[in-house]
């Protein structure tokens, strides 16, 4: 069954070093980075605190927009499932100066044509329960 | 590679079909399907509106205790996507009476011993942008 091996060491080594390389893009605003570790697909689609954006070209467009500032934030919690050679979850919670509010961010993660790349992702701040 | 083809007929259907299974389940409040349709595992992740939920006991404590009331929501926009045989994401956003905000639902699907699985999911209010 390809979902399995769950957490394969060297497929969970592969994901968690895409993952540190989005966040580190992603905090220093590394526009062409982030760019490249998203499928360039129309089906890839991304949830923002602030905007749903469907297709990679329009997820460009929005980074290529977005102000560099304030995207600085500490990950309080992490969660990386990896499922088979090719596939796998990225969940944290995160914290940012200024928001009293709990960050999530999902990724769904596929390794397409030998790299791996987020093909979904969701970003939203938690309401108080 | 496992993670083609994308959209295959057979398993975007089978994919849709577990989808609305999840969807009917979540607006009767029907949680003996809704705890069938998650993934029994402690990898299993839950962000919801309100709460973060890590590992399937958890998922369904939650479910568990939640008020049948309110459940009801439209769905807006919806996306469906397959990579292989087992893997899928699928996105929607959606309205909820009351609710000023667009609802965003967030989910990867795997097949697993031949069955499809929520392991992942976040849901989420966009802030206004």
């Amino acid at each position: 069954m390809s979902v399995e091996p769950i957490n394969d060491p060297e497929t969970l080594a592969a994901v968690e070093a895409a993952f540190d390389a989005y966040e580190r893009a992603l905090t220093t605003n590394d526009v062409p980075v982030l760019d490249t570790l998203f499928w360039n697909s129309p089906h890839t689609l991304r949830f923002g605190a602030t905007e749903n954006l469907q297709g990679y070209d329009a997820i460009r467009s929005f980074r290529a927009q977005r102000p560099g500032k304030g995207l600085v934030r500490t990950v309080v919690d992490r969660s990386v499932t990896t499922f088979g050679a090719d596939f796998a979850v990225a969940n944290i919670t995160f914290a940012r100066t200024g928001e009293v509010r709990v960050g999530r961010q999902s990724q769904t993660w596929a390794r397409i044509d030998g790299q791996w790349r987020v093909v979904a992702a969701h970003v939203s701040w938690m309401d108080p329960s």
